[in-house]
């Protein structure tokens, strides 16, 4: 392991202890834990030579100034908050990682000729407000300000809670980045899946964020008793929502790229004797293709209706949310993509299926990301980790991808 | 319709009206509403020359006194209480049938060979202990007293409750009939089903109670996140268990009589962007013949393993409950079938999927039922309900059920 690895996974050590509750690492939206993780993160940004701000809704970002005042800025970063009850890497890595490049040109006493800015995003997991990338929709200016009257378990307002933390909620509109003055974000994180461990790669590099469809269907057959209807007289409502369960799946397995996911599944009336009369079930369709998403829901959604017409039932199906696929910037993720080629034996590339604050961040400038492989694919779950070797390779990776950018500019 | 039918659907109207939950139908073991219920019922028996009596738990039970004293007892009836928020005619229309057969007797001043005894068992559905059958076990000898320890909602026991309603927890065992005194037990109940309907047919006559097999089954699969994890690299457990639904319909299908069930289903982690790692689910198998339904179960047992063998998932099979078949007396549902054979065109031989008091009372005397159609196949709802011409056929088969076995005594 290298030293920079070994001190980045030190790093994550550190930052996993700061929490919002005992024993777990969990670090919700403007909280205490937040406000220490930034302190924290903070000094590390100062130790590599970068001056660090947090701005009016708790984005903590670290400037290293390039060559000349007024230089372009190349963004690195993830986001510092976690789910309840989270693993160690899930967004620290990236934001970690960031410092760790800058710290090497601060060493080395290199300027580039644009400025770098590592940030730490204030709410991608949107645990609190169950709302997403609350940060970097700041950072992009295209935060709503409606968000700020949601409330979180304690009844607390989100305005209340920024303020609270020492953020500013008048602030927010002024907080945005000048796009004209970005060249580009790159954000490094775990992969969230098993598909760089089967592969038995470090790295890859992220072609898009797919876009997701959500849907909530339901089949409504009759219900009756369990013990008195014969087989051939039911209408069960649970064999139809089987039937589109396994034709879901038989799908997606043979769109490549597509993921179609029956995540929830109630049967109404929901005792052992009766025959379901309805259930409900969500559906959760994702490529990293709009059309084909498209497409596949459309299809998807066909087959529905035959099942439920032949077997006599009606089916309800209700569009709950919708985002479209953010693609990578090319020229990005193909500096990205040489970089891997000198550290690893092959490249690969690979959608992400989970959402990032990139999604956002890439509407205001070109966007990429780099994703680090996971054990077991398993994150949002205390036994997240990833290889002290992976880490290394990300960082080489990262470190020459920033030097080749340096070439271009 | 016949005056007699006009007068039971009164009669069941007038019943409906006795309930615990005001607006709802709904007649608990041992509450206010049965002891007014059984006083009802008790003013009806009078009326039809019987003396009526209730007894330690609280079974309703009147005496029409045969030819000469000591003879032995035809027992009729169906039970009075009710799940929550019930229809009207499941237990009651068996009761005030019964009676409507002995007011007929009593009208002719007819004395038979054998005394007749209408019952309206006190707990059938255990709407309130969730334990069924207490009257008839109190009847046949083969009550559980440590059932008496059991808690209602209301933290009332079982033993209380039966002393707060008059009864007596201490003389359930000498409340017992004596097998030798009886000649036999029908009970006439709706169909709960919708089998009649189909066949267009007033009344059935019922083969046997069929026997049952409950299991909770567990798939164990491997959840991960809806968006990251490919298709190829997924263990979902709903899939698996999508499998099993579909199989357990299929098996059944193929098998006259068998009815299998799949009533409750739930997927763990159980949100919408993640891919289930575990299914728990139902499964009820119902079959008239015994050894029918244990082939069948171990089958689908065979069937569910090599779902999961398959889909390199794990499962759990418990069996959770267990009863055997109740084949009614050949000789009370020959005459019964004879009977059937005048009033309407054809004669229909069903099982009954649900289980009834009869099947307790089969364990000391011959037991055999009819059922009678009822709109849609709908019990245990507001909109159960049974024609006044299906009643009328009920009424003309058991009278002449009677007389038939009045002829043979």
């Amino acid at each position: 392991m290298s030293a920079a690895a070994r001190k980045i996974l030190q790093r994550i050590e550190a930052l996993a202890k700061i929490t919002d509750e005992p024993g777990r690492v969990t670090r919700l939206f403007a909280s205490p834990a937040m406000r220490r993780a930034n302190a924290l993160i903070a000094s590390w940004m100062r130790e590599a030579g970068m001056k660090p701000r947090v701005d009016a809704i708790g984005n903590l970002i670290g400037h290293y100034a390039g060559e000349k005042s007024g230089a372009k800025i190349l963004l690195l970063g993830s986001h510092l908050d976690t789910v309840h009850n989270a693993g160690k890497f899930d967004g620290p890595l990236g934001v970690i990682l960031g410092i760790a490049c800058v710290a090497e040109l601060h060493r080395g006493k290199i300027r580039l000729p644009f400025a770098i800015e590592v940030i730490g995003f204030a709410d991608e997991e949107g645990a609190r407000y169950q709302t997403a990338y609350l940060g970097s929709k700041v950072l992009a200016g295209c935060f709503d300000a409606s968000d700020l009257k949601r409330t979180d378990a304690a009844g607390i307002s989100m305005a209340d809670a920024i303020k609270g933390s020492g953020g500013g909620p008048a602030k927010l509109k002024s907080a945005r980045l000048n796009p004209k003055r970005l060249l580009g974000y790159v954000e490094a994180h775990i992969e969230q899946g098993p598909v760089l461990e089967k592969e038995n790669l470090a790295v890859g590099i992220v072609t898009a964020i797919a876009g997701q469809s959500r849907f909530k269907i339901t089949f409504t057959g009759h219900a009756g008793h369990a013990g008195t209807t014969p087989m051939n007289l039911r209408q069960d409502a649970l064999c139809a929502a089987a039937e589109f369960v396994l034709a879901a799946e038989k799908f997606a397995r043979k769109a490549p790229g597509l993921v179609a996911t029956v995540g929830q599944i109630k049967a109404e009336p929901g005792a052992s004797n009766v025959i379901p009369g309805e259930v409900n079930l969500t559906l959760d369709v994702r490529h990293q293709r709009d059309s084909v998403r498209r497409k596949a829901c459309a299809a998807l959604q066909k087959i529905a209706r035959q099942i439920a017409f032949v077997r006599e039932a009606k089916i309800s199906w209700q569009l709950v949310q919708q985002t479209s696929s953010m693609p990578c910037a090319p020229k990005l993720s193909s500096l990205l993509r040489r970089a891997v080629r000198k550290f690893q034996p092959r490249v690969i590339e690979l959608a992400s299926g989970a959402g990032h604050d990139a999604v956002v961040m890439g509407r205001i400038t070109p966007a990429a990301m780099m994703f680090i492989r996971c054990k077991d694919g398993i994150s949002h779950h205390p036994d997240e980790s990833a290889k002290p070797g992976d880490i290394s390779v990300a960082l080489k990776v990262m470190n020459d991808f920033i030097q080749s950018l340096a070439r271009q500019t």
